[in-house]
C-alpha cells in the first residue's frame, strides 16, 4: 500500500470524551471516528486490524471444524418468544417494528435463530455435531455505552454454535473450541488468560472466559501460580478460612459505638483486629408469598460477591433492601444491623469464614450499639452458609495447590456450555439410533472481534503511541522516506524497495506523502507498525537503510543489499 | 475442503412460495434458507458464492483507488434530518429508538454518514480526490420483498462514495467507478449492460445502472445494436414517430362509440389503424393553490413512462386522479376522455408524437362516444408537448444511429453523480488553493453484492440446477468417488487427487459423504459447481478418470497421469 492512496488521518490530542488508554490512542491514531454514542465509524486503518482479527478467527474456527454461514442482522420476535428471552432481555436489546407493526430484534447474539436453523435442517444423530459460525454486527444498547470499542454498542463479534447428541459430545465440542480459542490468543500474540467463569444470563451448565491481560482490565482473575487453577473472581471458590468454630469464650455484650457505622470504625475503637467484625447485608426478594428480608454476614475485611449472593436457595431475584424496609424489619439504620434480635423474622445466612468465627462483633440493632461476643448457637440460630465473598489474594487454592493471586483483565471471549438450555424452549431435537427424538446438547463460542483491538492496545502501548503484535498490526512494515517529494535518489530506492517487499508477499505501507521525517515517524509511532525502515540521504552514500523496531529505542543500520533478508527474519519472529 | 467437514443440505422441491428460478435454486441447493419476510440465512454454500464476489469488488475497489472502511449500522436522525431524508425517505427506512429515546436509522445507504466523515477529515483541496467504500448488511423495509436475494429486505451492498474538487473531478471519479464496474462484473463471468438511467430519489445530475441480461429481468433495457447507445427504458429518450404535423383533412364528428372504452376497440369499431387513436391519462397534482388535474395524451399503442411523467414541470408530485376526480374535470368516467371541452379546465400534456398527429381519434367527454378527425389548434389549443412514453423496440435511436432494441436485465450496480446534493446540505467544504470554502462535489456507486447471486442464476441455470461462472462458483471442483466409504482404491485415489489440487491451491471439494453416486451428481448438479471429477472403479482399472464440465453433456475420460494438468487447462480457462 502506498500512503498516498491510503487515508491516514492522525490527530496530536485525542478528544476529551475518549477515557481510557486505547480509546485515546485509536481515535488519535484514526483507527475508529465517532459517530454516535457507543457507535463507531470504523477507519481504513482500524479496519485493517480488524480484518486480520477475523481472518485468524476464521482460520482457526474452519481448522476447529466449525462451518461459516451468516445470520441476519434483523430477527423475528417470534423466535425470542419461544425461549422467554424477548421479555428477559430487557433494554439492552433494540427492538423495531417493521412496516406492518411486526416486531423484530436488532440482534444481540444468535442462540434463537441458530437453534431454529437447526432443528429444521437436522433430522438425525448421523449429522451430528456441528457447529455454526459468523462474524457479524451486533448492537447492544448499553445502558452507559464508553470506553471506545471496549463497551460500544454497536459491534463485531464472532459467534459459534455447536450441537451434539449428549452431554458428553457436547463437553468434547466445547473443548475443541477452547483448545481453538488457545490457539487464536496465541495467534493475536497477546498475553492472556483462561478462567471458569459464572455462565450468567445465557444460562448453562459450565463456561470459560478468555481475558487479555491488563492493569486496566474491569475483571478480577483469580489465579494459583502454583496450579493451573483460574477463574473470574465472580465463580472462584473461596473457601473457609477458619477451618473449625472455636467453642465461646467471651459473654455477649451490647457495647456503645456511637457513630461507629463501619467495621474498620468499630474495630478500632473497640482495639480488636478487623477479622473479629462481622458486616450485614440485608437484600429483599418479592415471592408470591410476600417479601422476605435477607440478612448476609460477611467478616469485616471481606467484599460481597454478588454473583455468588444470586445462586443461594431462595436468592434467584434479590435487591438491595431499601432504608425503609431495614428500619421495619431491624427498628435501627444500617451501620447498626446484626442477626441478634431483629424486629421481624429475617432469613439468614452467613459465609463460609462467618460460620466458624466465635466472639464475634457484630450489630446490634439498635443506633450506636454493637455486640461483642457473639457466638452461633448460644445466642443466636445456625445460619445457612454460603460461600457469598471474592476471593482476596492470599487465600488457598479451591485446588489445595498453593495461594491465590489476583490480576485484571479484559475480556474478550467467552465459551459456553448450554446443555438443552435453547432445545428444550425450542423443541430442538434428533432422531437417535432407536429412532427416538432426543434434545440437542448445545455449547456457544464468542469473541469480541472489535474489543481485541482496545484489549490489545491496553496491552501493549507507550507513550509514543500504540505497540500491535505483528500479527494483527494495519501493516507489518513502514517505509519511511527522507524527501520522498524532492530527493530522487531516496524515492527510487524507496519505490524499489517497496516493490522487492510487495513481491514477496510482505504488508507493507510506503509512506510517500512527502511529510517531514518528524511528523512522519511520530504518526507511525502513534499508529503502531511493528517494523520501521527508513530510506534516507545520508544513510544511502554509505549503501545503508536504518531499521527500528517498535519497541526498540534507537535505529540499527543495514546495508541495503541485505534488508531483504534483515526484514524477513525480522517477520519470521 | 472435505464435505464430510461443509454443510450440504439440498432439497428435491423447492418451498411453494419460491416463485423465481433463481429463488427455487437458491433454496433447493441449501445456499439460502428462509428466517422471516425477505430475511434470510446465508447457509454456508452460499456464503461461500458471496465472499467470492464480494473479494472480487474489493479487489477491483482498491485496483481503482477507492479505500474501504465500515460505517455504522445503526445511525443517528440527525444527520438524515440536516439532508431532509429521515422524512423523504419513508417507511422502506427502518427506524428505531435507542432506551433514550433517541432516534436512529437502520441504514439503508450512507451519503449523510460519508458526508458527515469527510467534511470532519478533509480539510484542504490538496486531500481530494477521495473514494470510500464499504461492504455492509443493509436493511429496506420493501413494501413487498420477494424473489429471494432478489429484493429482500436484509441485504448486502457494496456502496462507494467519491469527494471531488469540482465537477470536472467528479465526473473523473464517476468514469473510473464506471471502468472498474465494468471490470467486476466481467470478472463475475456474467452477461451485463450499462445503461444510462434515471437518478430518482437519490437526487444528482447522471447516473448509469448495471445490468445482469436475463429474460426475467424487473428492467426493460433499451439499447441501438448498432451503436453505444443503451440506457433504461425509465430515461431512454422516446423521439416523436412523425416529424411533422399534417394538415387537418377531416371534420371534427362526435361518434358513438357504446360500451368501447379501450383504443384497441374503437379503432376496430371504427375500421381504424390504433395508430390513429389518442389514449388520455389523468393526474391530480396537489398545490398550495388548489388541486390541479392533468390530462396527458398518448398514442394509443404506447404506453406513459412515470418517471418522464414526474419531469414534466409542475407534475413533480402526481398521483393517479381517482375516479370522483375525473368526473368533476370531465364529466364523464374513465374511457371516454379526451382534450376537447373538458368541464372544467384541464393542463393537457401531449406526447411528442401526438404533438405531431392530424386528424386522430379521442374520447368526446361523453359516456359512449369519441371523436373521430380531431385536430389541434382547430379543435382545441396547443399542447405542452414532453417525451413521456416507453419507447418500443424499432425506434429510432436518439443519437441517430439506427433503430433500438430492448432486452431484460437485473439491475446489479448503479453509479450516480451526486454533485452537490449532499454537500450543499450538510456543508461539506474543503479550502481551495485560495483558502476559500468549496462544496464537494459526490458521486456515489453501489453494487447489490448479494443481489449478484440471484441474478447470476437467472441468467445460468438449467434443468438440473444452477450453474455458476466459474468465478464466482462456492468451488470451482468437484470430487466425486464412487463408493468412498466401502472401497479402499477408490478412496485412496480420491484422496490422493485431493490433497494435490488443495496444496496447488485449487478451490476444490471432495465429497466423502459416501452418498450413491446419483444422488451425488445430482447435488452437486442443482449446487452448480463447473468442473466435476468422478473417481470410480471401473475406470480406475484402466488407470483413468472422468471430467465432466457443468455445462456438458457426458463425460470424458482423462487418464490418470494427466489430470492434474487438465484441471490446471480448465481452470485457465
Amino acid at each position: 500500500m502506498r500512503a498516498s492512496r491510503f487515508f491516514i488521518s492522525t490527530l496530536k490530542e485525542a478528544p476529551s470524551d475518549a477515557e481510557i488508554i486505547s480509546h485515546k490512542l485509536m481515535l488519535r491514531a484514526g483507527m475508529i471516528k465517532r459517530l454516535g454514542s457507543g457507535i463507531y465509524n470504523y477507519m481504513p486503518m482500524g479496519l485493517r486490524v480488524i480484518r486480520k482479527v477475523e481472518a485468524i478467527v476464521r482460520e482457526e474456527m474452519n481448522r476447529a471444524g466449525a462451518v461459516e454461514l451468516l445470520m441476519p442482522l434483523v430477527q423475528p420476535a417470534e423466535l425470542w418468544q419461544e425461549t422467554g428471552r424477548w421479555d428477559k432481555m430487557g433494554p439492552e436489546m433494540m427492538r423495531v417494528k417493521d412496516r406492518h407493526g411486526r416486531d423484530y430484534a436488532i440482534q444481540p447474539t444468535s442462540e434463537e435463530v441458530v437453534t431454529d436453523l437447526v432443528r429444521t435442517e437436522i433430522k438425525s444423530y448421523r449429522q451430528l455435531p456441528v457447529n455454526f459460525y459468523h462474524i457479524q454486527t451486533k448492537f447492544r444498547d448499553e445502558r452507559r455505552p464508553r470506553f471506545g470499542l471496549m463497551r460500544g454498542r454497536e459491534f463485531t463479534m464472532k459467534d459459534a454454535y455447536s450441537f451434539d447428541r449428549n452431554v458428553e459430545g457436547m463437553q468434547q465440542s466445547y473443548r475443541i473450541m477452547y483448545d481453538a480459542y488457545v490457539r487464536i490468543f496465541n495467534r493475536f500474540g497477546l498475553q492472556f488468560r483462561a478462567v471458569a467463569a459464572d455462565n450468567g444470563a445465557i444460562g448453562g451448565s459450565g463456561s470459560h472466559e478468555f481475558h487479555v491481560i491488563a492493569d486496566t482490565g474491569e475483571d478480577a482473575l483469580v489465579y494459583c501460580p502454583s496450579s493451573d487453577y483460574a477463574a473470574n473472581i465472580e465463580a472462584a471458590d473461596a473457601l473457609p478460612l477458619i477451618s473449625m468454630r472455636a467453642p465461646a469464650a467471651q459473654p455477649l455484650v451490647k457495647t456503645p459505638t456511637p457513630e461507629k457505622s463501619k467495621c474498620e470504625d468499630v474495630a478500632a475503637l473497640l482495639g480488636l483486629p478487623l477479622t473479629r467484625t462481622v458486616k450485614s447485608i440485608v437484600l429483599a426478594v418479592e415471592k408470591n408469598e410476600g417479601k422476605e428480608i435477607w440478612l448476609l454476614l460477611l467478616r469485616g475485611d471481606h467484599e460481597l460477591n454478588e454473583v455468588k449472593a444470586g445462586k443461594v436457595p431462595g436468592l434467584g431475584e434479590y435487591r438491595f433492601a431499601s432504608e425503609s424496609e431495614i428500619f421495619e424489619w431491624f427498628g435501627t439504620k444500617p451501620g447498626y444491623l446484626g442477626p441478634i434480635n431483629t424486629k421481624k423474622p429475617v432469613k439468614i445466612v452467613a459465609d463460609r469464614t462467618v460460620a466458624n468465627m466465635s466472639d464475634f462483633v457484630c450489630g446490634a440493632n439498635e443506633e450506636d450499639f454493637h455486640y461483642t461476643g457473639a457466638n452461633w448457637v448460644r445466642d443466636m440460630p445456625e445460619p445457612v452458609v454460603a460461600d457469598i465473598r471474592n476471593v482476596v489474594e492470599g487465600d488457598a487454592s479451591p485446588d489445595g495447590k498453593g495461594t491465590l493471586a489476583i490480576q485484571r483483565g479484559i475480556e474478550v471471549g467467552h465459551v459456553f456450555q448450554l446443555g438443552d438450555r435453547y432445545s428444550r424452549d425450542m423443541k430442538a431435537t434428533y432422531l437417535d439410533e432407536g429412532g427416538k427424538p432426543q434434545l440437542m446438547q448445545m455449547g456457544c463460542y464468542g469473541i469480541g472481534i472489535t474489543r481485541i483491538l482496545g484489549a490489545a492496545i491496553e496491552q501493549n502501548f507507550d507513550d509514543k503511541g500504540i505497540i500491535w503484535p505483528a500479527s494483527i498490526a494495519p501493516f507489518e512494515v513502514v517505509l519511511c522516506p527522507m524527501g520522498y517529494d524532492r530527493n530522487e535518489a531516496v524515492k527510487a530506492e524507496a519505490d524499489k524497495l517497496y516493490d522487492g517487499l510487495v513481491a514477496n508477499g510482505v504488508d507493507v505501507i510506503l509512506d510517500d506523502r512527502g511529510e517531514r521525517p518528524g511528523a512522519m515517524f511520530a504518526d507511525w509511532e502513534l499508529i503502531g507498525v511493528p517494523h520501521r525502515i527508513v530510506i534516507g540521504d545520508r544513510g544511502l552514500k554509505e549503501g545503508a537503510l536504518e531499521y527500528q523496531g517498535r519497541r526498540e529505542t534507537s535505529p540499527t543500520p543495514v546495508p541495503i543489499s541485505q534488508i531483504g533478508e534483515f526484514i524477513r527474519a525480522k517477520l519470521a519472529g
